[in-house]
Formats: C-alpha cells, sequence, structure tokens
C-alpha cells in the first residue's frame, strides 16, 4: 500500500504505541497498524485497575503488535483517586473540576518518557498515545499544547534530534468525541469487547458503570447507537 | 537567612535533587540545601555500576535530605555502554565521537520525568539536576536548550502550570568546568570521598580510573591541585 510507512529495506517502520487497554488506545493501536510495525507499552504504576493490563496485552495479540509491560514504582505518581485507595473514584455525576481528582501526578510525562527511551532503542521516530483534549479536559498533560512541548522536547533530548532526524508525537484522537472515536474504530475493526475503560475495573475486567470513564463511554455508544460490549460487576 | 526558599509557614520549601553518587551532583545537592529542603532521587536502572547508589544514599544522610530509589525496568534504556556488557565502556581516551557509547537513551528525560512526578506529589516547584555543557557536550539531554525545553513541557503537563506556578528546573553546573566544580564544592565542605564518579567502579566504590569519567575528574583534580580521593581497584 502506498500509505505505508517503510524503510529502507521496504519493511514498514516501527512504532511505539501507548497502550492502556481502554477504548481510546485501542483505536490508537488499530490507527496506527495500518501503517507501521508496532510496539505496544503498558504500565503496572500500581493503579486501581489492572486488569487494564491484562486487557492490552489482548488486544496487542489481536492486532500482531508486540507487547512489553513497563512498571513505575509504587508512590511515584501517588495522591491521585487512580494511585490511592483512600481517595474515592467520583461516581454518577461527570467530575468537572479543573483537574479531576482521577488526574495522575505526571502520568502522560512518564509514560511518553519511557516510550522515547524504548524509540530510541528500538530506532523507531513515532510514538503514538491516545490523548483526548475533548471528554478529559481537566487533565494537563492532554492538552495539545502539552503535546507540542513534549515532542520539541523530544527532539533536543535525544540521539534522533542530534542526527536530523524528526521523532513524531502523534495524536491521532486529540480533538475527536467518544462518539467519533468508537465510529472510527468500528471501521478499523477494533473489538470493544477486549477493552476495560472503567477506572475500578475488578480482576475479571468488570466495570463499575458509575465512575466518569464508565459514563464518558456509555455516552459515547449511545450518540452512536450501538450497544456497549462492557460487562458490569 | 534572607536567601533562604521558605513557604507561607517559614519552613524551607522542598526541592527534588537527581543524586546520582558522583561529583557533579554531590556538588548540586551541596548547592540546593544551603536554600532547599532536600529530597535526592537516584535511579536502579540496571546500569554497570550500582556502587554509585550506595555513594548517593550516604551523601544524601550527609547532606540531611530524604532519599529515595526509584527502579527504571532493565531494558527501557538498553544499548548503551552502561547498560549493556556487550558494549566496551572506553579507556584512557576520551571518547569524542559527536554522541559518545556512554550515553544513555532518554536518560536525563526519564529522571526528570520521575522527578516532575514526585515533585507535584510533593508539592514541590524546584527540580536540581547536575548537568554539565563542558565536559559532556557530545550527550545531548546536557545542553541547555534541552533543559529550557523540558521544563517548558513540564509547566504544561502539570496541575503547577495550570494553577500558575512556575516549575523550576536548576542547572546550577551548566556552565562550569570540573575544575570549577570542585571549588566550589569544596567552600561547600563537599566530602568527595563518598562520590562515585567511575562508569565501572566495582561493588566497594573502587574507581577503574581509566574511563572518560575517572580521566575527566582527575583532570579536574589535578587542575585545582588538590588530591582526588578517589580509591582504584
Amino acid at each position: 500500500m502506498s500509505s505505508k510507512n517503510t524503510s529502507s529495506d521496504n519493511k514498514l517502520a516501527k512504532a511505539i504505541v501507548l497502550l492502556s487497554g481502554g477504548l481510546d488506545s485501542a483505536t490508537v493501536l488499530a490507527i496506527a497498524s495500518q501503517t507501521f510495525d508496532c510496539h505496544a507499552l503498558s504500565f503496572d504504576y500500581a493503579q486501581r485497575s489492572l486488569s487494564e493490563i491484562n486487557a492490552a496485552q489482548g488486544l496487542a495479540a489481536a492486532f500482531g503488535a508486540s507487547f512489553q509491560l513497563i512498571h513505575i514504582d509504587q508512590g511515584v505518581m501517588a495522591g491521585s483517586a487512580l494511585t490511592d485507595d483512600s481517595i474515592a473514584v467520583p461516581e454518577d455525576v461527570l467530575d468537572e473540576s479543573d483537574i479531576p481528582v482521577t488526574y495522575v501526578p505526571a502520568r502522560n510525562t512518564l509514560f511518553l518518557s519511557h516510550a522515547l527511551a524504548v524509540a530510541e532503542v528500538m530506532s523507531s521516530q513515532d510514538i503514538f498515545i491516545g490523548v483526548n483534549a475533548v471528554d478529559y479536559s481537566g487533565y494537563p498533560d492532554c492538552r495539545p499544547e502539552f503535546i507540542r512541548a513534549y515532542e520539541n522536547m523530544a527532539n533536543l533530548a535525544t540521539r534522533a534530534g542530534v542526527e536530523g532526524k524528526q521523532l513524531r508525537i502523534h495524536t491521532p484522537l486529540i480533538d475527536k468525541s467518544k462518539a467519533e472515536i468508537i465510529r472510527l474504530g468500528n471501521t478499523l475493526a477494533v473489538d470493544y469487547g477486549l477493552t476495560v475503560s472503567c477506572y475500578q475495573a475488578n480482576a475479571e475486567g468488570e466495570a463499575c458503570g458509575h465512575c466518569d470513564s464508565c459514563l464518558l463511554r456509555r455516552k459515547g455508544f449511545d450518540e452512536v447507537g450501538l450497544s456497549d460490549p462492557t460487562r458490569y460487576f
């Protein structure tokens, strides 16, 4: 296909894809897989819902991507409802604080920085992340200006920049609504039954149906007029 | 003291100090300790010389700083002479390649990103790093333009930026020669006998005397006219 990114020996170029196991990053993997040989990164950062890691692994396998689980020390990203059991996840009403309590300190910076190192080790110049500024505008590290600043920094930080190669941070979902993401994923045959979006999913990957992430996901499927394959506990 | 950074309750403000256990970061800790309550971060990234972690812990204790050891998964920063035993550390001649083989992929980006998360968790706005553009100009992530880009990104990535607080990345050594750093450290009573600079120090913290880091350190002490307390194996 003429749209494929190929290296000099005509193989697909390698891309690093941040894969949380949720709906957004699953769609990003589907998009990236169209034109890249994908290496998926997931993170164990002592988050509330570890079943998303199993979901990520299943999604990587479904798209033929290699998979790497990276550990980040407990405590480094403390103080969020997603990393501290003493802070409740808000339920049934969307958290419209300036910065929601589910915001995790420097999470996307740390995820992208691991991706940057792995990209350099694998000689990849392309990193994909499923940030979205529409439905989660309260997270500072989901804003387009953050991504642009990160990309600029990354090109100064590494060998690629010195050697005149351009590192790219791809954010194909950044300006899409949840409904638009689901429609796009359906055209790319994403099996959303493999994904886990809930902030507090149980070990089986079953969702609460009440957290912001569950509410936004359900609203998205409702708008598209499709049934959500999410399993609830 | 009027020069001290104090918070509203008149306590010293908190700073995060990246502490490798070497000469440069020990000097940085001494500088930061003059005006901040310091929290030192060291990293186990499967580097060749793990004795530097013991050195860092000793230095933190000497300066009354709290100490945190952070693990980064093996393989994330592969492909460097410092993280891959199959790549030899150059000896006896300074490596003047565009980028030395001891360059570690995205290392300062990953270290600063952990520091950024910890700073946010601890409500600190000040991060210190001992980068130096004079003696190690071949490392892209030691250049002033990298640090400026990182600081800009950090202020967009986190709560501080949204709330109108300024995060600062301090690089007090960036334009100093090794001799100038040693002179400065001496005025601040840094015990360089506690530091380990060697890229391939043994478990007892004894140095090879032949790697770039040993050569630069010895040259610095020679220029100052002081004896280097380094122990060699």
